[in-house]
């Protein structure tokens, strides 16, 4: 039904991005069942070790003959600020007492250097292993790393949240961008722009991107089916990456209580926090966003509050409270369906093959 | 090209509606304009007195035989709360002093009674003046009002920035609904939901308020072209309202400056600011905005701040001064062109005709 540049570079049948959400929901049943179903199935890598990694990666090639691929956080430098760290432990300090939880206790800080040691580890990984596509979150690699990836003919993706980043995505030589619009549920991938200057709906972001790439652009941002697909194709996206969509899909590691809360939310309930891991990023409002929302912006940054609202988070999750868990999710959850990934490919495509769009 | 529900009930050629800009953007000249050119017109009358309203109606029956509309404000109760005025006088008058502006000595401060008489005798010249259709934003009229402009045979549109609200909107007897998403212009519309909670991006709002009412859905904020007209349309939408397209076109009232402003603006210098008028509104950054940032969320509410920056805002425009307007612009400046209404209509159906989305 679709054929373009980006579904000829990805070798994908649809044109249809499995969105790589990190921490646990893209199993190795889900990243192949997607590209076994003609998507491209991507694995959320940005917090894995890179022995993870490897083994997820064998998993997957065992599941899929097909393309698939892997995202990776690009770090940013940071330091750890006492004063931070104060404010948000005595913030955090009671939720864990009545979570019972103790892993902080014994959690290490991260340090700027070993982040970085770890994502080159990744990026070897990643070529050792021959992923087939690889994209990345929070800004642009080295032109060292981008040069070896493409030694290695690995294809590249870049996410971006405003022209300005694109662009730059572009000429780092990446072969597609990914345009975040504010409707995405996770973390805010800016890297060039303030949070606040680049939560850019995609009615505004697609075009105004078209028109200064020469790339393909994906639109990723509350896209749930196959209006969303045809609409993103209306305004230059050559496909779409969905996110929340896949999330609420049989095979997506995500906690059940995170499923249920999608699949029971309101586009009015979903919001943005930075209280979670110190980066804005937008899901379902609980009690954990409210609690810290007044002290938000005095937290630690990326990636120091991540480690510090750990154990808080498993410690919800294992007691299935939505209360204090993550739970990300785009604009769009009254859209989530619990069903095959299978079904949600063949209803999207189908759905933009019948939209009735009145013209003659 | 297009027939719908929507087009019969406004009897428009084209499925556009030129969004209501309040303070004086749409001149009698440029509502005719649309209206003759295949739209709807529709007046910005939110800050109109009665007679003002009646002139212009007037004039543009004098420019157009076609339907052209409306636009009121549904007044909601306020107090004037000294503290904040005295947090936003004492902000607001060395930006006076600097602008050697003294107009705001001797202007008298709103009362919740005068406004609510207001926008009783606004209703009455557009029940008198047969007025083919009337919108809202900020809320929804008395069930009384309602009745009586339906016995008057008008057709009434409601403003509504999520699914809550759209449903609302349906219930009172509404018969068209705009949704208004977060790339749009100007002020916020949202009235049942808090604002954090109100921007949903269209690619979102569209498909999810069309889910759940059975009234036409017409979409705004950040359309400027086919690509957004026909993006809409895949969501569900049955057409469009542009403000900030329509806001550079000949005809238009705004200042040049702001007018220049937006032609030479990107998505990313689009902010929301609640500085100018009490209320949350979404424009070109300036000093302004910058300057008050801080104490924001303290001063008083719409329509009391709106009064008090009158001056200021006047005396900038005056001197051709960028820092102290109000510069409204939805997120997509990159699209904005300076040319005629009818050229900027022909473009949008020629450019909707011709999108190529790939379907076989």
């Amino acid at each position: 039904m679709f054929n373009n540049r980006m579904m000829e570079i990805l070798r994908i049948k649809y044109p249809i991005i499995q969105a790589p959400m990190a921490g646990g929901i893209t199993t190795s049943e889900l990243v192949s069942e997607v590209s076994n179903s003609g998507g491209l199935g991507m694995m959320g890598a940005g917090y894995m070790t890179p022995i993870q990694i490897s083994e997820q990666i064998k998993e997957i090639k065992q599941l899929t003959s097909n393309f698939f691929g892997i995202n990776l956080f690009v770090p940013s430098e940071f330091k750890i600020e006492e004063n931070e760290l104060e404010i948000a432990n005595q913030l955090l300090q009671p939720i864990r007492n009545q979570l019972n939880t103790h892993e902080n206790d014994k959690v290490e800080l991260p340090r700027y250097k070993n982040v970085l040691q770890t994502f080159r580890e990744q990026i070897k990984i990643v070529m050792e292993e021959e992923v087939p596509v690889c994209s990345f979150t929070f800004g642009i690699p080295s032109k060292e790393i981008i040069a070896e990836l493409k030694q290695h003919n690995i294809i590249l993706m870049g996410t971006a949240t405003t022209v300005r980043e694109a662009v730059e995505i572009e000429k780092s030589g990446m072969d597609i961008v990914v345009v975040q619009g504010s409707e995405a549920g996770g973390h805010r991938g800016n890297f060039m722009n303030e949070f606040q200057d680049s939560l850019i709906g995609l009615m505004s972001l697609i075009p105004q991107v078209v028109d200064n790439v020469s790339i393909p652009v994906v639109a990723a941002g509350g896209i749930m089916d196959g209006r969303g697909l045809m609409a993103s194709k209306c305004l230059g996206a050559q496909g779409v990456q969905m996110g929340t969509a896949f999330l609420t899909c049989i095979g997506s590691g995500a906690n059940e209580v995170h499923i249920n809360e999608i699949l029971h939310s309101h586009e009015d309930h979903i919001v943005l926090t930075r209280s979670f891991s110190g980066k804005w990023a937008r899901g379902v409002k609980n009690k954990f966003i409210s609690k810290m929302q007044q002290s938000e912006i005095s937290l630690p940054g990326f990636p120091v509050q991540n480690i510090l609202t750990q154990g808080i988070r498993k410690a919800s999750a294992a007691k299935k409270n939505r209360d204090f868990m993550s739970l990300w999710s785009g604009q769009s959850p009254r859209l989530a369906k619990k069903q095959t990934v299978q079904s949600l490919i063949m209803k999207v495509m189908e759905e933009a093959k019948n939209i009735n769009i009145g013209r003659n």
